[in-house]
């Protein structure tokens, strides 16, 4: 993954991060948050996958179950933001929309996923902070502005 | 829902918006773009509803067709705009892409829904006006610039 | 369409672009980056769509598979970017989730689209260029930031 800043102004900056072959999406966006301090950002993409595992909160069971999928897939709306966790490291929360050789396509929370071969994806950095805190009734860190 | 403003420059304002559990989403934004005077921004969102009511554009009928969504659902893709309506009122447009517990998508207008357990929506306010003026073709009220 | 400026401030410009009815998105989109050189862009839109194609790149072709669809369709999530091609003519590039009147999902690289009756699209241009080269391993022009 290399990134290039597109524009900065007022402590508001815009990054470009394109992703290549074999880049793991979560994992490379995590540890970019992690070495910029990232706490208060949201992004969009476009691309494509060649293998991705999607996540749906199951609101019965409190917890995510796994969706793997196991073939190219071009990305067609990935969305989501970076807030600090309630570890003070950044949390990176993303959903995205997958779609398959006949158009169908497959939705959720994105657990990981590998891509091939490219993501273009451009991150929009704040000055001011966003927090997750534990909230009990989900088991979930939610943002609480 | 409760809103903190991320950063602000030459009239351009953005501003995150944590919707909670219970929240109804359009009408929540509705009520927050009049209060706010909104009529030239653009948002995107993620999170997951409790239930949802989409919309489609029927155009030999000229009317939504509703399309009730009643399980827990992963909002994978929230776009939308607010612009001035013809009687001058804020109006809220939003299309959704949801998923379901298989990872299958569901997508379109959005007339309603309600967040559980959260929703986090990016709202940027610029400082130029847009204005809605009904359309005698589609009966809809188009955006105008 | 019709194009209205936003916002503009140290050299980024947000702008509104709103398409009507027989409108083509790409080759009109295309002109419009050409006319106003655009060349480090993102963008995300909704709306309404007459007539659509759809692409899926087949990895083992290396190749888009085209995927028509001819009725009207919600545009749920219409998200791309613009740069500069490996002929320095900037190239846009969109991805597209669309809905039928189930409110079942189509998705994929947008090839070729006719607006019916608008697309409301917000363009954010950057005054930092993003550049296309060719990839002999897909055959495709990637960003290079």
């Amino acid at each position: 993954m290399k990134s290039k800043i597109l524009h900065e102004v007022a402590g508001q900056r815009t990054v470009a991060l394109i992703f290549e072959t074999g880049d793991k999406v979560m994992s490379t966006l995590t540890e970019f948050a992690t070495k910029s301090g990232l706490s208060g950002s949201h992004f969009t993409a476009i691309g494509a996958f060649q293998v991705a595992t999607l996540g749906y909160f199951d609101w019965n069971v409190k917890d995510y179950k796994h969706l793997p999928v196991n073939e190219q897939l071009e990305v067609v709306a990935l969305i989501g933001d970076v807030a600090a966790g309630p570890n003070e490291k950044p949390k990176v929360h993303a959903h995205v929309v997958l779609s398959k050789s006949d158009g169908t396509a497959l939705a959720g929370h994105l657990l990981e996923a590998t891509v091939r071969p490219t993501l273009e994806l451009i991150l929009t950095e704040s000055p001011v902070h966003l927090r997750r805190v534990h909230d009990p009734v989900s088991g979930l860190a939610l943002i609480r502005p």
